[in-house]
């Protein structure tokens, strides 16, 4: 990582920044995880997004158990230096349900609805490492 | 809020959850900002976009001070509940510097460029109170 992108990053009290990863032709948006700066490191020298996982709390190679990986295309960073955007390429689904992406409650007058289908299923996911 | 969606949200230590501002139409992601409860149901309620300002403590109706509201058009929570996707329609800038949208440093090997410009000067955003 060169020394003006280590000046404007801004990480949380954790060592994080929120990092959305949006799909670089069609605009979705995929997801939301976090980096910490080896996982941004990790992902602009190698082209592959890495996050990191605070459940596990390890570097988290996107795609690395699912296959669904993302390439990345532009990485860009807000005006304060605490929010990442990621232009990726996204193979198949980026949400653990098998869905696209991860957006799919939308809240109405009295309840909930779900507005998008799993495109893979946990099998096709999961059972292919 | 209806009992379903608060059931959904997952806050965080402060009470809090990112919302990543997408313009609808375009898809361009605008910005990344917190939302409170009362900011989620003030938003819900009134079709206008309410953060919670961190520095400031305090409700964030964007574009009180310079015009640039975000109309709600959808209001989506990922899989998690612990990200919200806002499709608005933005007027002007998104952004404090005057640009469309918050991400505008790239880093290229040995620095970082800037990839826009402001579409609107401080005194347009902020003297027009």
């Amino acid at each position: 990582m060169n020394a003006e992108l280590e000046k404007l990053l801004k990480f949380n009290e954790d060592g994080l920044i929120p990092a959305i990863a949006q799909q670089h032709d069609t605009g979705e948006v995929l997801m939301m995880a976090w980096m910490n700066k080896d996982a941004i490191a990790e992902t602009l020298e190698t082209g592959k997004v890495c996050y990191w996982s605070r459940s596990r709390q390890s570097m988290w190679r996107k795609g690395e158990t699912s296959g669904n990986q993302q390439k990345l295309i532009h990485f860009r960073l807000d005006c304060d230096g605490d929010t990442i955007l990621l232009l990726v390429d996204q193979v198949g689904a980026a949400c653990h349900t098998g869905r696209r992406d991860c957006f799919f409650y939308e809240p109405t007058k009295t309840g909930v609805d779900i507005i998008s289908e799993p495109i893979m299923s946990p099998e096709e996911m999961y059972g292919k490492k």
